[in-house]
């Protein structure tokens, strides 16, 4: 297969179908939302068989159990597949909206109007699952998109590619506005992001290694989330009780995800009462810390934290714990150590709130909330591609809305500049 | 000279400064402008002096007279340097602003902040007075910059650069939030395009040569403004007296922009009726016609446009003349040709206009407007960085806000996720 070839192929059917999708009604791209769902759900065997497939060569291949969960299609979660692109029909349509129309001295109207990107390329993992996410969020939002799944799982990719194809065909739009890659060749990639004239914008999504790649050597511009170091600042006029229920939310509600706290920062002032409540209730819940000298000072049986924990994000039960000093050292630690995620302060002092606001350089910042609600559901968007630590663009949890652009809008009477 | 060592220390400064100027109140940032403006004043005999050492070596070197001229520094030119950048330090400021906030059923409050990019890398070409717009247009929108000036014009933007940091010294801000490199080595660019650690973004700003090297080069987000192939389609519901003054202003009002219309569209119901007016106007303009085989089947002297006409640039008073069927034809001639800069319709017809706007990808679509609008001033921007023809982050003309980013903000009272 000459990949060269297929992917200049692809692009090319990419950029044309992009058009259509681009002049499609709400009521169209919703239509075609929902008999995706419709033909998934009359693909159940067809689904499982496939996966079946990918399943047995994953194991003759020596996967870990844990990729071969991921790779997995049950029942379940083909129900939530269907679930899910039920959902975005329903979203709210991002495109067409017009704002900000107001007169010029000159005598025009000036605004904007919200468009689709164009072509959005999508490079991801094991789950299968995303296939749907990726694909439905795109089109919703009037993208065509090309997408590039793990080679583990090719065979369930091709299966819910072909119900994706059936929905868009019943509703009369190109079978191009979605095209899963066909090949396993890695080559693949490097073309897809390579292209800037059928592709606008990359999303990768999967783990740190990936995403550096990508990134290093796009020539197209890329949506990224790379790592998640989040920080909770317990401040020395914080509520105990918030402070506590927060620390312990932000790190245990789950280990594994992106706005989990990795680092406890807490102010010198109150760490000897604090900070034994803390390691009970972490304790409690099976996490180990890991404490600078000051910390250890406080909690005897607490290991000693290295540079590499400041920078660490751990994805599992284990705490980094710093004792500073006051606002402007916490400040100070976050804006060096800090992937520019999620970070929080507790505090009820309205001065530090508004300072840590203001002066911490993350997507999200929070004030007496837990960083786990950093995510594009809990924020209202409606639906979440993934979470970008850069600033150009989209910045914090990425919806329908970070997948469009915004062109200016003229409106004249024969209007001429003198 | 290590140029290295010399750009990764300018980097650093340049991150710390930012940290000090996202930190600095919008009165510090006002009145940081407001000194450089009187600094500039003060020091004419100065920047005349370094303007004229550029000047001889420029001479001296064989420098073309146009780029003579706008290598030099008159008093006129010094004067609207100083009147920038007062008008700057009156405008709003965008930083800080939070828009959306709004409760969540979780019990958050969630919002997003105005915040500035970081630091800025400008790069541009011969003109002195880029120094003083390009530095207060960062400044005022919080960012630090770092600015790379053409090789031709160091000693003027040297003597700029001290007028800068005095200004900046006056109000306590570091020196470093505007740093111009001092060196013409060409290695400077390839290494400062190249440092994600220290630069957020560049924006380049000079010819299609320069942004396109820039470009491929980058391992830093560019906001780039690439050619203007801009169109005016003539519909066949146009009402003819606007169709010849926004045809004429297009092209006319000035050649060199990246605004002006190259490539005019006229349908074909009407050519035979319009055609040979437009090509009186433009011939007391002395605009030199080239059409293709219909347009030259009705206007009997146009030279015969070639595949390079419709993708032409012109900057000149030359313009393409195309005859199309109706709409979808003009619509998929500047799907195709046009730089996706501005482009415009004249009609009377809703429905048309209303397709033109939606199915146009463009960076600035009108109706029954010259396309000559299509400016960061004319929109009410207050200033302009540039015009990008990117999708992601900015598109069209760039103010303030395209040098700004959001982050979220989330208010909670000891909320936790469950």
């Amino acid at each position: 297969m000459d990949i060269s070839a297929y992917m200049a192929d692809v692009g090319q059917k990419a950029r044309a179908a992009a058009t259509a999708v681009a002049r499609s009604s709400t009521a169209e791209r919703n239509d075609a939302l929902l008999a995706m769902a419709d033909a998934l759900d009359a693909s159940r065997d067809a689904l499982t068989q496939a996966n079946r497939q990918d399943l047995e060569a994953g194991r003759e291949n020596g996967l870990e159990p844990a990729m071969l969960d991921r790779l997995e299609l049950t029942p379940a979660r083909i129900d939530a597949m269907i679930e899910g692109l039920r959902q975005v029909a329903s979203l709210p349509d991002p495109i067409g909206e017009i704002t900000g129309m107001s007169y010029r001295p000159s005598g025009i109207q000036v605004g904007k109007m919200r468009v689709p990107l164009g072509v959005i390329g999508i490079i991801y993992e094991s789950r299968p699952n995303v296939t749907v996410e990726a694909a439905s969020l795109c089109l919703k939002s009037g993208n065509a998109t090309v997408l590039r799944g793990g080679s583990e799982s090719l065979h369930s990719n091709q299966a819910i590619a072909a119900c994706i194809a059936e929905g868009l065909r019943k509703v009369g739009l190109p079978e191009e506005a979605v095209q899963v890659i066909k090949t396993r060749d890695r080559e693949a990639v490097g073309k897809l992001i390579a292209m800037p004239e059928y592709v606008d914008v990359i999303v990768p999504r999967g783990g740190k290694g990936l995403i550096e790649r990508i990134s290093r050597d796009a020539r197209v511009p890329v949506i990224k989330h790379l790592d998640g170091v989040c920080h909770v600042y317990v401040d020395s006029h914080a509520d105990p009780e918030k402070a506590l229920a927060i620390a312990v939310n932000a790190k245990t509600q789950r280990y594994g995800t992106c706005n989990t706290m990795e680092t406890l920062l807490v102010d010198a002032e109150i760490a000897a009462d604090i900070l034994p409540l803390l390691a009970r209730a972490f304790e409690e819940k099976g996490v180990e810390l890991r404490g600078c000298d000051r910390t250890r000072d406080i909690l005897a049986n607490v290991a000693s934290a290295t540079e590499d924990d400041w920078h660490a994000e751990y994805l599992a039960p284990i705490l980094a714990v710093r004792v500073v000093d006051g606002l402007d050292a916490a400040i100070a630690h976050i804006n060096r150590y800090s992937s520019q995620h999620t970070d929080a302060i507790v505090t009820e002092n309205y001065t530090r709130a508004r300072r840590f606001l203001t002066e911490v350089d993350s997507s999200s910042v929070m004030v007496n909330a837990s960083t786990r609600f950093a995510d594009g559901f809990e924020y209202g968007l409606g639906a979440e591609i993934g979470i970008s630590t850069d600033k150009l663009h989209a910045r914090g949890p990425v919806g329908l809305e970070g997948l469009t652009s915004q062109k200016y809008v003229v409106f004249g009477d024969g209007h001429i500049r003198s």
